[in-house]
């Protein structure tokens, strides 16, 4: 079976193509500056030369049908015919609290993501005008949306609720929904399997720290809590957002500085974390070398976001009484070995201990990173949220 | 020596007298209604009934004469003149960056002061006007401001920098301060005094918990990290204060509810945490007994915030990578036995074990709830600020 997985922005589309035999994948790419003459496909078969085309593209339609082209052409084509194409994965962000799995896309389910827009106002939208393309340009296929909330609706009332008047809950559903659920989902998974232990059995602190961060609690393979709230910005410090801060600090600004709504969540969402406090960007790769240049902004950024880390590790074993597994995942937890070292030299009490040497090895694959007398295993598990949809849509269709 | 202890608010007094040669206190009260024909009097001596006097109070300094003429009263003064009070503990909100102790009032600890009113424009003009006050009915005495922030001045950058771009912090000085300083140092001092272990040696988290609520993370006697932030609204779920929520919910409640800055600040401040879940009170005793009776609002209240301040403990047991002593303080956490119960049964993986009898018991004294095989001591310790802002005072002045 052949199912293709995409990903839309407002102007992207990010495509991947598995054969779901051997779940190889067989093209991905990604298509940017849709709605311009200048848009540019990136597709990339595995072996080969990553192949670039621009011209124009003026909506998602067009972009889909041109990947279709793409993934079809003569000289280096994987499939044949559309049809071959068995089921489409679509990644929505916002599913509300409509979606606590993923979900064959009928006109019910396109009205639940459409009513979610409020909650997700830059991204829905877009995700709604891929299912569009896709289902014009595929209608034979089978269309799956796998929702980036849905693994966080088995959190219990007393981790989703905000402590404000319930009122603002009924009328605007303003709650915990938390995100990366497909991530945490799979590294979960993967973790126990690595493990050879059942999922059932463990309790688990998930850090997905990338470019967006966020911590899970899973315990018996459902997330019981996690660190992103109603929207993205919520919880850990990442690249640009600021993750918890005093809220009363956002009126505070906004009369201060005289902001907007707009500016404010502007300000929150791409000019803080590691970029607002290092004041040079927001990628840790970035900033790691300016800390090592003897950067004291640069240094403060990385203490601020190693320490915020720890702490909210410490909180999600408080709220599981107690962890078996920590996982790291995501660009910083996959490759910046000295983030994990500096979280987990000050979590000793806890009975982690890291194998330093493993640890700073660089590496591609799932491994153990703790040492043999560590009461808590400490794992690296590339996620893989395209694999995850990718298997959540063969399911679906096979049900 | 005899001192005075103060702390003014808008349109009240609240004051108490020690005799410091054994720290006993010959009389305390509170002034209401300042800038009524109808302000009242509440003066209490120690082993006598409560005296309540009504009548037309237009200022502070009005306030405070009444208040020396009762302590000089024939009948039932404590003092023959205004003269035997050497000096006036001043209980100061917020000392910004400028005071990391306790300060002599002078004019230019006075324009610090004023120069922190932006910082805490509910509570440091009337602190100015007690101190005004004070002054001018006291002139012979020596004066001391004593800041609820000034402990949390030890907090290293990383944990009082906010993840926000940092021209905020130099332009406005937006960082976190903290508060119940004088509250935390005093429960952490008398810690270590009821351990009999020196101060230097210990980790503690100390949870002052009343209808206002924070958490510190003391190490060697000095705090590291507390809830509270720029101002008394961050950190835990408190009677009517939300705490941490997303960030992105404040600019989202002010577009869909059309509130203004005040307005919304009130809504996080007055309508959120205990009240605003429950719908019934802010009152932890009056939501317990409505989750007894049955009110599933008042369980879900309950709910979150045992899990919200369990989780904050872990983290900041996270923070110091480990903890010998959990405190519990202030109104919550010296009465609500359950509520220490719940918190302290969700961390024993920390090595937390309560004795359950001893923590049923109601008592008024320092006290030990932890059993002698628990590997983190668990205690209750009464807060005393006016004991400690007497002591601070004392201090200054001798020295």
């Amino acid at each position: 079976m052949k199912i293709l997985v995409i990903n839309c922005g407002s102007s992207s589309i990010k495509y991947q193509l598995f054969e779901m035999a051997d779940e190889s994948v067989l093209a991905s790419g990604l298509v940017e500056k849709i709605g311009t003459e200048s848009a540019i496909i990136k597709h990339e078969i595995p072996g080969k030369d990553e192949k670039v085309v621009t011209g124009e593209i003026l909506d998602h339609r067009a972009g889909l049908n041109r990947v279709l082209s793409l993934l079809m052409s003569k000289e280096d084509g994987v499939i044949r015919s559309a049809e071959e194409v068995e089921a489409v994965g679509h990644r929505v962000v916002h599913g509300g609290e409509y979606f606590s799995s993923s979900a064959i896309i009928t006109s019910e389910v396109r009205q639940a993501i459409r009513k979610t827009i409020d909650l997700a106002p830059l991204h829905n939208p877009p995700n709604l005008l891929g299912i569009d393309a896709a289902q014009h340009q595929l209608p034979h296929a089978a269309h799956v949306a796998v929702f980036d909330t849905a693994f966080h609706q088995t959190m219990p009332e007393h981790a989703y609720m905000y402590p404000l008047p319930r009122v603002l809950y009924h009328k605007h559903k303003i709650r915990r929904y938390g995100f990366h659920g497909t991530s945490h989902k799979y590294v979960t998974i993967r973790a126990a399997e690595f493990l050879q232990k059942p999922l059932e059995t463990l309790k688990m602190v998930s850090c997905h720290i990338g470019n967006g961060a966020s911590i899970a609690a899973v315990q018996n393979g459902k997330s019981i809590d996690t660190s992103m709230g109603m929207t993205p910005l919520e919880g850990l410090m990442m690249g640009t957002r600021c993750g918890d801060i005093d809220p009363a600090i956002v009126p505070f600004v906004i009369a201060k500085e005289e902001l907007t709504l707009g500016e404010v969540k502007s300000m929150m969402n791409k000019h803080s974390g590691l970029l607002g406090v290092s004041g040079l960007s927001g990628d840790m790769r970035e900033v790691t070398e300016a800390m090592f240049d003897g950067n004291p902004a640069a240094k403060l950024a990385v203490d601020m976001y190693v320490y915020k880390l720890r702490k909210m590790i410490g909180s999600y074993i408080a709220a599981m009484n107690g962890a078996d597994v920590i996982i790291f995942t995501a660009g910083v937890g996959e490759n910046a070995s000295l983030i994990r070292q500096r979280v987990c030299e000050g979590l000793t009490f806890f009975g982690v201990e890291l194998d330093e040497e493993i640890n700073a090895e660089r590496s591609k694959e799932e491994r153990r990173i703790s040492t043999a007398k560590s009461k808590i295993e400490v794992l690296v598990i590339p996620t893989n949220e395209e694999l995850m949809i990718a298997r959540e849509t063969k399911s679906l269709v096979e049900s």
